[in-house]
């Protein structure tokens, strides 16, 4: 996702200092005409801007704060985007922090995908201070097709992030549950997902993983661990509240299976394969 | 549903012969130009294709083999389509049954709710013998806008259907969960809705029932039981068969759980109006 919010970021003109673990990627960023930075710190100097696109609130601290991270050498009054999905209240925990260096937050989850990102047509979430969406104003311009301002705290564009993500997840879950049931009775897969989508089953998401499971695409556009993880952020802000969760929980306990069998790292519309082996075929 | 099938055929022509158990709505087909018929034997009289919408399997061996059903009547060489959605099963058996008595079936359940009924634009999605297709064409062609043909053996349409409305029940109840729980994270309903449908967790069900759930409208388009009984016929196709369904049988227990609270005849959205009993506003 970040390597293709640079590329829509670039499109647009605007000069994109890039850091990424996997030197490949920040080596494509770069051939589309990023400065490359040997590290988050690095890419902190030259910007009033930053954007993060981690995985998960661990990784988010870890470029921020940890060695070498941007907290080294952003400066007072720069605006930090933060656009992974994470829990509700590590995002608040984060605003703070940044706030007592001086630099403000945008909670900024994005959904779309890579396709999307490259594109520059994401949806965002956000919230934050006023001043946070000014700054960021001609970013999310170039970046999204959509963005959605939530409020003005830190925490809610993750609390709506969450909310999405459980949905994308608990669709995709029964998504696979029912094709692999369709495949059992003998039905034509392809049609099923024709069907589907002109009728009431259909969700984004079934529409879109099931095209990849169908056409054997291997590619991974969004690890199976990562739709794991965000599930069961929605679960951990339900067990918080005290509230039960079950197609919530259903669905991280499925998702969570299928990271068992080892499909974590492989596309999430890995879950119908996690399905496929248990139902079998016809 | 029936109410608007019948609009659409008198629309494009058709002499429709209508019979309803309920006589408002068989007052309503007859205000738009229908025939009414006071049993469903009478109706089968007249005609050489025959329609049912109704609920179930048991309904519809009613209106067919019952006291003054349709088969007292309908001519041999004459086509029923069979528009419900019913266990794949007892679409077999009864197209069996027919066929011993000459009359052809189309195991042809529908998908859209009324408002795409009375339009004639509901998908459609069809199984049965090429004759039976042929005899249907036309009614296919005023009543839908997409029909699908399945296969040539009876039993596939149904097949299709409950795997369709599995997703349905599943993508509505998960949607009701994240939406009680957005509520309670104190999120705008309305731009969770707006949110959720331009990115990874939108689905068709999300979109519609959220509509009118949020418009506090109490319009019943899909009474919760109905919905309630077609995850069940996933769930029992699934113990046919001896495999888990998890997310359908999670679906099923909030479906049961709705229509225990005593929300079974209201509009398939109460299932929110459950959520928020549960969860409370914030």
């Amino acid at each position: 996702m970040g390597l293709g919010v640079a590329r829509a970021l670039l499109a647009k003109g605007f000069a994109v200092h890039a850091h990424d673990i996997v030197p490949e990627r920040q080596a494509a960023a770069v051939a589309l005409g990023a400065v490359g930075c040997g590290s988050a710190m690095e890419a902190g100097r030259a910007a009033s801007v930053v954007i993060t696109v981690v995985v998960d609130a661990a990784q988010t601290r870890a470029v921020l704060f940890g060695e070498r991270g941007l907290c080294g050498t952003l400066a007072r009054g720069s605006t930090l985007m933060m656009c992974s999905t994470i829990a509700p209240r590590d995002s608040e925990a984060l605003a703070d922090e940044l706030a007592g260096a001086g630099i403000s937050m945008l909670d900024a989850p994005i959904s779309g995908g890579p396709a999307r990102a490259h594109a520059g047509t994401l949806t965002v979430m956000a919230s934050g201070p006023a001043a946070a969406f000014t700054a960021c104003e001609s970013v999310l311009d170039a970046m999204s097709a959509k963005c959605f301002r939530v409020s003005g705290r830190a925490g809610d564009g993750s609390r709506m992030k969450v909310v999405n993500n459980m949905l994308a997840a608990a669709n995709l879950a029964a998504g696979c549950e029912a094709m692999a049931m369709a495949s059992k009775l003998g039905l034509d897969l392809r049609q099923v997902r024709e069907v589907v989508n002109a009728s009431s089953g259909g969700s984004w998401i079934f529409t879109d993983r099931m095209a990849r499971a169908l056409e054997g695409d291997a590619s991974v556009h969004a690890a199976a661990r990562v739709l794991a993880k965000d599930v069961g952020l929605f679960v951990d802000t339900a067990r918080d509240l005290g509230l039960p969760a079950p197609m919530s929980e259903c669905a991280r306990e499925i998702f969570l299976d299928t990271v068992a069998r080892g499909f974590g790292e492989e596309d999430d519309s890995a879950v119908l394969r996690r399905y496929l082996e248990i139902y079998g075929k016809k």
